[in-house]
């Protein structure tokens, strides 16, 4: 409503934008439009509601600006989101439940129960999103962050996007632990594009603003992301710095805190308000002992957890490079993924489905439980491999995992065996999906095999401690982040092992970066070719080394300081850029200074109208150039240099002389020529 | 020894980072040096003892490179020191104890203990600091974030400050809670001053490294000094996140926090080794119920708590920025604090000390308990003004606060009335101070007195989680900062309140920083006049649009490209800088780029010995120039644009001529000129 209501403002906004113009004053913007423009309907009606809306923004602004309302919003629609999205899907799950245990008996139709059901729905998701908005499949935080370093990609944060990949997530979590993915990723893709849309309403409500590198609302919108997903706001925070950014701006830190901690709250009070606890808890509450949560000699234990997880971790980010590789290079899958990927997902879920069958192989791997149930019941504090004192005790131990008489040393490795590979092929499917919790399932398996070997030679020993410290050590491994370790304690609001899960985070980081091979999300960005020079760097160290000069595009339009009306005219028709740089004379070329688009077009009409034949440099004002770049720098300093100044278009001067310019759009092309093997630099040299 | 030894290879180190060549080849760094210098005594065990150390290095690097090391070792030095130092102070203080037990029965002889013995502390403090290192009083958080700001200031790192800090913080702590001070900040500048020397002495090892920004020791330095002083390492590195920089550049997130985690490790083993625990727990460890630690509409109340402490710490902003300017302007106090600042140190003390004798006032503010008894005793989850249902749990209650027979509100509320005015007292004495630990203590006060009525009205309530998110909530919104939230939450190991106090810390944030003032720190910059860019704009919200040619500076000697030797030798001798722009003619100023001054020297040896009469261009290289910057610049700009690009020096060109040029000391002197009421851009206008 507000935005059909305001739009004519907001189309002179956006042009005065593009000039980088200041906004013109408060009034006009708000009260003139509507009576200039005479062929809306129900004026009367529309000028009241505009003048009550008017009333409410005034009353609004004095307590705190509009931004700081959209953050609160931002932060309480992701939790309602995200609690829309748990509730239907337990729903699904449990439907497919309910009809699994009514077909027992009948183990072929149970078969077909169990493998067709999320053959379906992954089929159904990957169909629907890709004839909706081929945009939406993976895991959303390559692009995300490509967005976040300055980089216009306005098709990633449609609403279209929003709702493909919103019904799109719905599926692919109903599919259960078989598929066996998280919902971290979508979601704080979803969580920037709904902050994309109200950045913009907030921009509509209260005119532009001239930031430097990402807006705000942005970056907010991707700590959102993961502390409604969980409940876990600190962790959501530092998780998006860590992985979105490589140089954070400290004036975005207090929004981002604020809007993760009204999701994080409302999340909360959610559950409470569904009769889940009494009050706001932990999503996955443990009861450690804290009395004497470990030894200090286990820390040692604690270090080789570490360890492993980083080995595990470069081995699993090995088979996904591989499989990235494989299914662009395959001929048959190329095709498959292009032309028919409800049917590829089918087929590999189907396949997935059926080794997971609980009366095939699933039976040793506690398919049965849902991926929250797994996790809860890893995290257990007591050992399962003790000898039952009290049967009573002995009956709430978690069943799946010993149910087929194995020993639960034998489940979990066979779990930890089955689930690495299934894991890399489900990451070729087209669907909305995300492995961060997936690996933090399978870094928790890792952990518990391992503390329950130390609870079957010392009885004081607790399991779950290793689980968790397992979860956490993996997930950042994988991730090349350190927050997993503080998004353990906010998801188990379990303090007391904090120590043993940072150091083993550590150590698994550590491990995992030695070798300078991309992280799993860098290697998702190279392997999309989107332009984000951080992730370029990774793969290819020479690469922010090269200089301009090698990928500099053509030499900008350019207008002699006593340019006359022809002159004027042709640079305008030739060049579409909002600043046109005015040069001494074209022999000499020496960068004088700017002038705006609009300030020629009206020396046009004037010349037109009145017959003068004036020199630019007597009508329009030549503006100072900002920062000068050198065809010598690196692109890293243009782009560094870019994000720092607020100007929109810097140019390129050697000696004085003008050589090219650089606008975002301009860093954008040279990226992604970067990205795709230096076609362009091969272009010019 | 390593840096006698090396001492040969760090002169040609020195040298050629000022003049910004790359390092030589490594094998000749490592050993010619020796062989050339005749004049160093043991040639033979010299030789060996580096050849020793060369292979030591050498299997050092196989595993990872030598920062890292220098990071571990950093994080274990400043446990060991936070130790060392807690062990003193609580000697000194026992022994402050034990003596004033053993005068019971004499009131003059136990007035005169109890005020002497801390004001004769106070006076050696500040006697001692100020007479080794004047720059080491005060909490040093002001300066060192001026130095992370890229800002060469070699006086506040140095080892004597190091060492009159540490002592002079001792005796500061031991005065005990009479003058009620921390040590967060001091730990802060020890860390950076020792993060400093180990900075040197990998350079010294491995050649220098192009930086852009700080040197990544000194920010990772800064997040362990409030890891290792408590043992919290996520928060100590948010808080110096937070604190110290306006853009945080993500390659240091890792060292910070390994670094962080290796002081907080070896801080706890410390307690385990010395008796203090039987593993390693939180060091204000509390035992809240986890079941229902608190009902959902007591949200409400931490709310309004937040409120509280909010409006609590505007008050005490704007009584520290009173005193701050009556410090400088009254003139007894200024002639005290320039001549006799162990005197003024001794009279203040004796004054407060005075007014906390347990015989006189204070006995209504528990002033028997030493600082951390106090916090303990707030953090206390049990309701103090309950009935005695049983007498064994009535004694183990803090007793102190209603040892008068006074009811504990009347006591809470007196102790918060006498604390204030005394803790701004406290601010002007000229020692090793840090005001935010007795922030914290009287933002618990605040939240105890409120829990304490609300547990007065309902019995299930549980006044410690009050206390602990007054703490927490006052701190952040003094320093205006978040990470108080996480500190609360590390310091005491209690997950079950994350939310109430993260709540609270963000109302009470802000409620803080909704009246554009300064913080706590800022307001300390202010007044110290030091350089510091987000500080500055504060105080004053033209400063960084202030463009470049208002503060720029005489513009540097520049050199014709056609000049000969007797140009050259003039410019040689007139100017300092490492590199001297070279432009097309004097007339037409056109900056062409920039020659080193080592070329030149070696230009001018050339032509002396050989007579050889050759001009610039022909001998010389002209190294082309990094980033221009424009006049119409902002300061802002210019430091940004600094810290992003690599270069030593930015030259300022307007339209191809050049004008001026930015170096880092350059932009120390216009930052300080812009504190000191732009007395620099009056100079030029």
């Amino acid at each position: 409503m507000k935005s059909s209501d305001e739009s004519p403002g907001s189309d002179a906004d956006e042009q005065n934008d593009i000039l980088g113009q200041e906004n013109p004053s408060e009034s006009f913007h708000n009260e003139i439009p509507l009576l200039l423009d005479p062929w809306k309907p129900c004026r009367g009606t529309r000028a009241t509601v505009k003048g009550w809306l008017l009333k409410l923004r005034r009353c609004l602004e004095r307590v705190c600006s509009i931004e700081w309302y959209s953050y609160a919003a931002l932060g309480v629609l992701m939790a309602v989101l995200s609690f829309l999205m748990d509730l239907s899907v337990t729903k699904l799950l449990r439907a497919h439940q309910w009809l699994y245990v009514k077909l027992e008996g009948n183990t072929l139709l149970q078969f077909l129960c169990w493998t067709l059901y999320p053959a379906c729905l992954c089929a159904l998701a990957s169909t629907f999103s890709s004839s909706i908005c081929p945009f939406s499949t993976g895991s959303g935080i390559p692009e995300v962050r490509t967005v976040l370093a300055g980089i216009h990609m306005p098709h990633y944060l449609s609403l279209t996007n929003m709702f493909a990949k919103f019904l799109g997530l719905i599926c692919t979590l109903a599919a259960g632990s078989t598929v066996f993915l998280g919902k971290v990723g979508p979601f704080v893709h979803l969580s920037t594009m709904l902050g994309a849309y109200l950045d913009n309403l907030c921009t509509l409500i209260r005119g532009p603003k001239k930031e430097t590198g990402a807006p705000a609302g942005l970056v907010v919108a991707a700590a959102v992301g993961v502390a409604s997903c969980f409940g876990a706001p600190v962790s959501g925070v530092l998780f998006s710095v860590e992985v979105m950014s490589s140089r954070f701006a400290l004036r975005h830190y207090g929004p981002c805190f604020f809007s993760a901690a009204c999701g994080a709250l409302t999340f909360r009070l959610f559950s409470v308000w569904s009769g889940e606890g009494e009050t706001l808890q932990a999503l996955f509450k443990t009861n450690f002992p804290t009395a004497l949560p470990f030894h200090p000699l286990e820390l040692l234990l604690f270090a080789f957890l570490g360890l492993l997880c980083g080995a595990v971790s470069c081995c699993y980010l090995f088979c996904h490079r591989w499989i990235l590789h494989f299914t662009k290079t395959n001929p048959i899958v190329v095709k498959m993924l292009a032309t028919e990927k409800g049917l590829y997902s089918a087929l590999v879920v189907f396949c997935l489905a059926s080794l997971t069958f609980p009366h095939s192989a699933g039976r040793y791997m506690a398919s049965k439980y849902t991926t929250k149930q797994l996790l809860t019941s890893l995290l257990d504090r007591r050992p399962w491999d003790s000898p039952p004192h009290n049967a009573s005790v002995q009956l709430e131990l978690p069943l799946e995992w010993s149910s087929s008489g194995t020993s639960v040393f034998f489940s979990l490795a066979f779990f930890l065996f089955m689930k690495l590979w299934m894991l890399v092929l489900a990451c070729t499917l087209p669907l909305q999906l995300d492995t961060s919790c997936s690996v933090c399932l399978w870094g928790a398996a890792i952990g518990r095999l391992l503390g329950e070997g130390a609870a079957h030679l010392s009885s004081s020993v607790n399991p779950g401690g290793y689980a968790i410290t397992g979860a956490a050590a993996l997930s950042g491994a994988v991730t090349h982040t350190l927050s997993p370790a503080l998004l353990a304690v906010e998801l188990t609001g379990q303090f007391s092992h904090a120590v043993p899960i940072l150091l083993s985070t550590l150590i698994a980081n550590g491990l995992a970066r030695s070798g300078h091979r991309p992280s799993f999300y860098d290697a998702l960005t190279i392997s999309k070719k989107l332009p984000h020079l951080p992730s370029l760097k990774k793969a290819c160290p020479q690469l922010p080394s090269t200089t301009l000069e090698k990928v500099l595009g053509e030499k900008p339009v350019q207008l002699q300081r006593g340019a006359g009306p022809a002159e004027v005219q042709h640079a305008v028709c030739s060049s579409r850029e909002a600043q046109i740089p005015v040069v001494d004379s074209h022999e000499s070329s020496i960068l004088l200074g700017f002038v705006l688009r609009s300030d020629l077009l009206m020396f046009l009409r004037h010349g037109k109208t009145q017959r003068l034949e004036g020199h630019l440099d007597e009508v329009c004002c030549i503006h100072p150039t900002s920062v000068l770049l050198s065809p010598h720098n690196t692109v890293e300093e243009a782009f560094n240099t870019l994000m720092v100044v607020g100007a929109q278009t810097l140019f390129v001067a050697d000696k004085g002389k003008l050589v090219g310019h650089i606008t975002r759009l301009e860093m954008k092309r040279i990226l992604e020529g970067l990205a795709s093997g230096m076609e362009a630099a091969s272009r010019r040299t």
